[in-house]
């Protein structure tokens, strides 16, 4: 091999390392499995819908296989709140490992504070902006 | 080239091959459009609005040229019991090559046997999981 | 390194090199964020809660730095008719950058002719393909 090929070779390694290393960093998180679950109804059929999926997909992948979260935003910020028909089921999720997330553009919006929201449920600015930025790093998206 | 310089890539290249090799498998598929569509509601208009998309995705990308799969999970199962009101649909959607899927969970939680699901129809244990697997896989996903 | 090793690898990095250069064209768009917003239901709670995330995007990520589109189809057509209950807002949001998009597919189905709709919207044949051909280019997407 002559000196300019090998030149032009390392070259050309060089310039892919970044975007291999980002391609093996998405393909290779920690857990195999990861999804982001969307409320926004405000409906207690699609929130018991919306916890059974997340239930069954930790059931049928392995607790430990499986990243979810459930966002709420818009109408279905009521989901989250402490006066919520599923306040229990919710606890009950949040304390199996499903990351709960309330929007917080939402309940600006809607004059929600935190101490209305069920203990336990994180926060985002945007529910909406927090589910791209999932499917972004190569979450399912699930909408019930 | 020196040797050193020689086995450093080579190093580099057997690391960088089974990324490669699955980025491939993923990106070349046999068919270059697959989407996979939710039907999660009780609302037989919803279920002619999957099947109206089932239909202008074969129709628009050719039927050579995309997967389409209708699951149906939660109360959208209704859509696939022998008695649902767009049972000849399901049965020509099946026959036109769409995949039409039903939820086992559902069926075991809202006591549906298999003989009350319509011909045709094949069976996934959690229908959220299809379709976390389908996007993983790299399908699009609708959700009408 | 012998001719043989440097040969080998000069046709394994030539044989990469469409899947990379692939895989940097869609990792490496004009701007990092890119969504596609579907409306796909006649009510105009959902078409503002649509407009909302459109609003709620642009304002957090920036701008620039997003490429947001709100794709209506099915009743969700009504949504860029020129009596829509919200036309002014459908208005505001293509002067602020967002891609307000109708479903031709429906319209023919519909019987909606191009003078129904509001000025600025784009047409596309079919709406569910166009999300479908934008999840493939990496786009995030949300049902609200």
């Amino acid at each position: 091999m002559n000196r300019a090929l090998a030149h032009a070779l390392s070259a050309f390694l060089l310039a892919l390392a970044p975007t291999l290393v980002g391609a093996q960093s998405s393909a290779a998180p920690a857990r195999p499995y990861h999804v982001v679950i969307q409320v926004s109804d405000n409906d207690p059929a699609k929130w018991n819908l919306a916890l059974n999926n997340a239930r069954n997909v930790q059931a049928d992948l392995g607790m430990d296989n499986v990243d979810v979260e459930v966002v709420a935003y818009g109408p279905g910020l009521a989901m989250l709140k402490t006066d919520s028909a599923v306040a229990q089921r919710i606890q009950s999720a949040s304390s199996q490992g499903v990351g709960v997330i309330a929007c917080e553009n939402t309940m600006k919006n809607t004059k929600v504070e935190r101490s209305q929201i069920l203990p336990g449920v994180k926060f985002v600015d945007a529910g909406v902006v927090h589910i791209m930025k999932r499917q972004k790093e190569g979450w399912g998206y699930v909408r019930p």
